[in-house]
């Protein structure tokens, strides 16, 4: 007897994975968790029924958003992520020599706790001496740390429940203030064939406070349409004019420079809604 | 009671879509042939099992495998479609006011005449007074036309069963003889994801015959992985260095002179393999 894990990505249209064994089923304070032993794509994290990540496919999103802002930014050592609960994003970071602080702010402590247990090639970037986990609310976090950080990464879920608010202005005006400077903030974007509404929307929302905002694309398997977006919002930087690779190759299984550069291109449908 | 039409993606990975009534259900002569009315994506072409078509997406597939060689090419005139039964490659094609000739050789009339019922906005094409269609096997037609085209599109299925031997040594022979001496071919290469070494295998086969082999890579949302790729041999022209956009603009809604360029940086993954 097969068992399948279906995500509905839209209405109409199902992803499904086929599961050996459920690991985890659990409400926490704040979602439903489930971890699934996968036959193709490792273990997958599930919240409120919707595919966090899966072992084979987590590097897409990971790279994606960690790379573009570190190789844009001239001399980042600062780094806050916000979400990020698995541990990939934090593993990205620290793949550079040069940062010096990766502080961590997941707000459902047994998102980090399944990710140890299951998923040890991400939340191993938890052992750095150089990472600071944070289990609170981004919201509170971000009041008390005002022009601190170089970059900042939110790695949060869907604009739906909970995480409405992390797309909204009040949100990106605390990021504003926590940001050095030149500081650039990259968050995840959804996509642009089911999402078009809400991609031209929140560029217009990140457009009022950061002077440089841009879209970029990477593949994610899992992810509906497969194709995900990323928003970079920068008070300085250009990541096509300013990006420097000169800071040192990292071992990666997506990203690399021409990948950088190819991942800003606008899809026409895109470009038209945004001008 | 909902209806869904699952595709196995890879063994363990299934898409779903939903559909309110099967249009179509046949057996040609070569596969078998469906048709439904989808909920979320409009009318769906499925062969033998596969998606091959949805009236929503497949702009991104019939974009990306006819611009990027038009616009490389410095002067094409005569273009050759294998497959592409759809029409949805020529009606791209057609777009360009400097396309002379554009012969279309699909080897299932079945799959011509559901296009004409349930794809019109594909099949459109058809009635273009510069379109001939021709309902044989690829092999003998290009047999008959040596030296003639600018530029082949191979818009086959998968490399399985019939279409299998479009991916073999003897098949890319014939298109290089049918090629003129500037001429360039490009030709659906699976995924990166789930089929890296049938891709690296496909370039060595390739670069045996043509000088110049590039990958490509474009969203396709209802194809495996959700990011497809495209093999481009070029006898003459790079479709970096010599792409030109004086030829003129033209409606899309996902290529544009960005996604051009961006679409031919490789994964790091891939990069590696076919070094």
């Amino acid at each position: 007897m097969e068992k399948w894990f279906f995500e509905v990505q839209e209405p109409g249209v199902k992803l499904g994975l086929e599961y050996e064994e459920k690991l985890l089923d659990i409400q926490t304070k704040y979602q439903k968790l489930e971890v699934y032993k996968t036959k193709r794509l490792g273990n997958l994290m599930v919240l409120d029924g919707c595919i966090m990540t899966t072992e084979k496919d987590e590097f897409f999103y990971h790279e994606m958003l960690s790379h573009p802002s570190i190789y844009t930014h001239k001399d980042p050592k600062k780094v806050l992520i916000i979400g990020g609960g698995d541990g990939g994003t934090l593993r990205e970071v620290l793949k550079h020599s040069f940062i010096q602080e990766a502080h961590l702010c997941e707000i459902d402590g047994e998102v980090i706790e399944a990710a140890k247990k299951f998923f040890p090639t991400l939340s191993e970037s938890f052992k750095d001496p150089r990472a600071k986990i944070f289990v609170e609310d981004g919201f509170a976090f971000l009041d008390r740390s005002k022009n601190y950080y170089d970059i900042i990464l939110v790695d949060a879920t869907d604009p739906i429940g909970e995480a409405a608010k992390l797309y909204e202005s009040d949100f990106f005006l605390k990021i504003y203030n926590s940001l050095k400077d030149d500081g650039i903030f990259t968050i995840q974007a959804e996509n642009f064939f089911y999402k078009l509404n809400f991609m031209a929307d929140l560029y217009k929302t990140v457009k009022k406070l950061f002077p440089n905002v841009y879209f970029y694309f990477s593949p994610v398997i899992t992810y509906p349409s497969g194709t995900w977006a990323f928003l970079m919002g920068s008070k300085k930087y250009n990541p096509i004019k300013d990006v420097n690779f000169s800071k040192g190759d990292i071992s990666t299984k997506y990203y690399n420079r021409n990948i950088h550069y190819g991942s800003f291109s606008l899809p026409q449908m895109l470009k038209s809604m945004i001008k």
